[in-house]
C-alpha cells in the first residue's frame, strides 16, 4: 500500500486509482476452468496474468483473499439413444459419471498451475457445490421482478431489467440497437426474447447433472455460478473480478445485470479482462489443429512445438506481453523467452556471487528498481517491468567482468529485484537441477579440472586429454581460457 | 479376477469370498479426512490400506470406482462473545471462512498423499457440495417415520429403527443392554433418547456453515453425507466401505441405519476397517504430544523423531503389518523399515542387471509367487507377501554374487514381482534422486577412479591420493578391494 496502484477498469474503460472498499484488504474473483479437458494455453494466460496481480498486491502489503471458481456442472449427457428407462436400469458404475470427468481434469489443471508456479487460490468454490446458493439468487431475481419462469426453466428477462437499470454496460452493447439487428425467436423456445438467458434449465431425460428446485428437476445457467459464489465468500461488493476478454460478454454483462437484480448493487469495483492468445496469428481451436495443452507444451509433443518449453519459459513468456495485449505463440518467441528467462535467472545467481565494496548508490540502478516498480503498479505492466530488470542485467554482468565495482547500498536494491521482485512477484523459479545434485555434480567437475590442471602441469597430456574426452563422453564441455578452464553442462 | 480374493468383512465377522454385484466393476467408498488439521499418522494408514486394495483390485482386473469424500462441513464458529449482530456487521473480508481453512488443510492433504504415492480416488465429493442430496435423505427418513423434527433440528430416531430392523449390527451392540447403561437426557436437549444422532441441526447465530432447509438456516448431521455421497456416486448397494476402526460405531453404525431407513437397504455388501496406530504403545493425540503429522515425518522436525522418515518407508511401514492389526509407530521399527524397503528396491534395480541363461525354472521362485499372490488375495494379507518377496530378493542375491544362475523363465517371475507388484500394487517407488542426476554423477566419479588407477599405476601418490581426499570432501566415500574401486555418496 505504500504506493499507489493504477488498474484499468473495463466498466468505465480507462486507468483508475485502486482503492480498496475495505483497507488493507483485497477481494479478487477469476473465473477459473471449466473442467471438461485437458488443461491448455487458453488456461495459462488468466491463470498467470491474476497470479502475478495477486502476487504483487501481496508484495504491496495487501491482505488478499482470492477466489477462483472450478466450473463443474457440464452437459455431459446420456447416448441420446438409450433413452431415459435405459439409464435407469443402468448400474451407477456402468454409467458415465460427471464428477469422475471432473475429477480428472480438475487434478490435472491442479498439476499444470503448480507447474506454472501460480499460487492456489484460497478459495476454490465448485459450481455444483453451491446449488442451493444459486437456487437463492434465482428466487431474489424472480422477486424483483426481472425473471420468469417457463416449462420449469426460469430465464432472466432482460428487457425488464433494461427498463430500470442499463443492460450492457460492461460490454458497450446497446439493447435497442441489438434488437433491431437480432431476428425474432422462432416461437419454438421457451425464452421470451433471444437475449434472455437461463437462470434455471429443466434437465431432459438425457441430462445427467441435476438437482431439485422449485421449478424442476435441472440446473442452474451458466452465469450463476460466479454471481452467487463471489458474493458468498467476497461479499455484496468487492474490489477485483477477472477473466478473459472472451468472458466479457455475455458472461460477465450478465453477471452484473444477475448481480444487481438479485442484490441491488453490482458488486464488482474494477473488472479486469486478460487480452487472448492466438497461434502463429491464428485464434486456437481443436478444429484448426492448433490446440496445443499445456502438457504438450512442457513435453514439445506437438506437431507446431519445435522442442519442448519449460513451465518457466511459457510463464515468462506471458509476462513479456502487458495483460491487455494479444499474445501470439510461435517457435520463436517461445524461445526467445527462454533466452531472456535465462539471462535473469542467471542474473539473480550471479549477484551472490560478486563482490560489494563501499557505499557508493549506482544512480542507475536506483532509478531502475524506481521503473520496476513504476511499471508493475502502473496496471501491472510486467513488459516495461522486465525491460527495466534486462537493464539491470547489464550492469550485474558489467560487474562480473570487473568492469565496474558494485557497493553494499547497490546490493540491497539487487537483492530486491532478483531476490524478491523475480520470485515473488513474478513468480519466476529456478528449475535448473536441485542444488544439492548441482553442487555434487559441480564439486566433481571441479576436482577433475584440478586435476587435470596438475597433469597438464607435469606435462602429463595423456590424463589431460583422457579427462577431457570422457568429459564430453558424459556431456560435460570445458573450454580452457587464460584465466583458466570454463565449463557447462 | 483370474483369482478368487477373500475379504474379512466387519458386518458378518468372517472372511467372505469377495463376489462383486456387478461382474468386474468394485465400487469402493473410504471416509476420507476431516479437512480442518494438518495431515497425520492417522491419516496415512487409511489412505495406504485403501490405496492398496484398490490397485490390488485393478491388478486382479477388476474396473474400479474409487470414492473418497472430503468432510469440509465443519463445525466453526465466530468468536461466541461477538454475538450475532457484531458478526454481521463485519465484512466478508474480515470475518474468518471455512473455507479458507478447508482449502488449505485439503491442498495439505493432497500434497501428502501424492508424497505416500497414493492414487487420487476417481471421486472426491464433499459434504459441502451435497447439501441438497443430505436434505433429500432427511425426507425419505421423515416418510419413513424413523426421525423426528425439534426446534428446527431433525434427529433420527433409533429406538423406532430399532423397532423394525436391528440397529447395531454393524457394532454388535445392543441397544436394550445400552439403554440400562445410560442414563436418560436431563432434558434440556431437543432430542427424545440418548442413542439419537442429529440428521439436521439448527445452525447457532455463531455458527458460521449453514444452508436453508425445510426446517431450519443449519447444517447436516455429520454420519449423513456417506450415506447421500455413496448412494450418488455408487448406487443403492455397492461393494465396499472402507474406513477406520474408530468410525465403525457410531460413524458406519448410523450409516447403515441412515441407508436402511432412506432407501430399504443396507447399501453395503462389505465392510472393511483398518486398525489404528498408536506411537510408542500410545494412543495418539495432541494433548499426550505425541501427535505427529506426515511432513514432520518426512522432514524428522518432531521430538520424537530421531530421524527424517521418506513417504516410502512409512507406506513400507504401514504394508509390513496386515490393515486389521495394530501398528505402533517408534524409531527403531521405522528404521527397520527404511533397511526393508531398501532390500526390496536394491533388488528391483539388481534383476535388471543379472544375466539370464537357459529355460529352467527356479521352483522356490515359482512358488513364492504363488504365496505372494495368495498372501495378496487372503484379505490383503502384505505382510505375508512381503515376507515372500524378501526370500526371492535372497534368491536375486545368491545370483547376483554368483553363486547360482537364472533362467529367462526366472526373469518373468521377477519382472512380475518386482517390475510389477511392488509399483503397481504395493505402490513403493524409487526415491533416490532422478536417473539423469545419478548418471552424471555416477559418470564423473566412475572417470575419476580410471584417472586414480592410472595415477596409481604409474605411482603417483600424490595424485591419487588428492582424489581419495578430495571426493570425501565432496561427499563420495572410496573403498579399494581386490576386484577394484568401490564408491558411495
Amino acid at each position: 500500500m505504500g504506493r499507489q496502484y493504477t488498474i484499468y477498469n473495463t466498466l468505465t474503460r480507462r486507468k483508475e486509482n485502486f482503492e480498496t472498499i475495505h483497507p488493507g484488504m483485497v477481494g479478487i474473483y477469476v473465473c477459473g476452468p471449466t473442467v471438461y479437458g485437458e488443461p491448455h494455453l487458453g488456461h495459462a494466460r488468466p491463470a498467470v496474468t491474476y497470479d502475478v496481480l495477486v502476487r504483487l498486491m501481496k508484495y504491496l502489503g495487501y491482505k488478499v483473499r482470492y477466489v477462483r471458481n472450478i466450473t463443474d456442472v457440464g452437459h455431459l449427457e446420456h447416448d441420446a439413444d438409450e433413452g431415459a428407462d435405459k439409464i435407469a436400469q443402468k448400474a451407477k458404475l456402468e454409467s458415465l459419471e460427471p464428477m469422475e470427468v471432473v475429477q480428472t481434469y480438475t487434478i490435472a489443471y491442479h498439476d499444470a498451475m503448480r507447474r506454472l508456479n501460480t499460487l492456489a487460490p484460497n478459495i476454490e468454490p465448485r459450481a455444483s457445490g453451491h446449488i442451493i446458493e444459486q437456487i437463492e439468487v434465482i428466487k431474489k431475481i424472480l422477486q424483483a421482478g426481472y425473471a420468469y419462469e417457463s416449462n420449469g426453466s426460469v430465464y432472466f428477462d432482460v428487457q425488464a431489467y433494461n427498463r430500470d437499470h442499463k443492460y450492457g454496460l460492461l460490454s458497450g452493447r446497446n439493447i435497442d440497437d441489438m434488437l433491431e439487428t437480432t431476428r425474432a425467436l422462432d416461437g419454438t423456445q421457451d425464452k421470451r426474447s433471444p437475449f434472455d438467458f437461463a437462470l434455471w434449465k429443466k434437465a431432459s431425460p438425457e441430462h445427467i447433472m441435476r438437482w431439485p428446485s422449485p421449478w424442476s428437476d435441472g440446473f442452474p445457467g451458466w452465469h450463476l455460478e460466479c454471481s452467487a459464489m463471489s458474493e458468498k465468500y467476497l461479499g455484496e461488493t468487492f474490489d477485483i473480478h477477472g477473466g478473459g476478454m472472451d468472458l466479457q460478454f455475455p458472461h460477465h454483462e450478465c453477471e452484473l445485470a444477475q448481480n444487481v437484480a438479485s442484490r441491488g448493487c453490482q458488486g464488482v469495483k474494477y473488472w479486469m479482462h486478460n487480452n487472448l492468445i492466438t497461434i502463429n496469428g491464428k485464434k486456437m481451436g481443436k478444429s484448426l489443429g492448433n490446440f496445443i495443452t499445456l502438457n504438450e507444451l512442457f513435453s514439445g509433443s506437438h506437431a507446431l512445438l519445435e522442442q519442448a518449453y519449460t513451465p518457466m519459459t511459457i510463464r515468462f513468456f506471458i509476462l513479456q506481453a502487458h495483460y491487455r495485449s494479444t499474445i501470439d505463440f510461435s517457435n520463436d518467441a517461445l524461445k526467445a523467452a527462454e533466452k531472456g528467462l535465462k539471462r535473469i535467472m542467471q542474473a539473480a545467481k550471479d549477484i551472490k556471487g560478486l563482490t560489494y565494496k563501499g557505499d557508493s548508490e549506482n544512480e542507475e540502478l536506483k532509478q531502475l528498481m524506481e521503473s520496476v516498480m513504476e511499471a508493475l503498479c502502473d496496471d501491472m505492466n510486467t513488459p516495461i517491468a522486465l525491460a527495466h530488470m534486462f537493464d539491470a542485467v547489464r550492469i550485474v554482468n558489467t560487474a562480473k567482468e570487473g568492469k565496474s565495482t558494485l557497493s553494499l547500498k547497490d546490493k540491497e536494491i539487487l537483492d530486491e529485484m532478483f531476490g524478491r521482485i523475480v520470485p515473488e512477484v513474478m513468480g519466476l523459479e529456478d528449475e535448473s537441477a536441485s542444488s544439492s545434485d548441482q553442487n555434487l555434480v559441480g564439486g566433481l567437475v571441479e576436482m577433475v579440472l584440478e586435476v587435470r590442471k596438475e597433469a597438464k602441469a607435469k606435462k602429463d597430456w595423456a590424463t589431460s586429454d583422457l579427462i577431457r574426452d570422457r568429459l564430453k563422453e558424459i556431456g560435460v564441455n570445458i573450454k580452457d581460457t587464460k584465466d583458466g578452464t570454463e565449463w557447462s553442462l
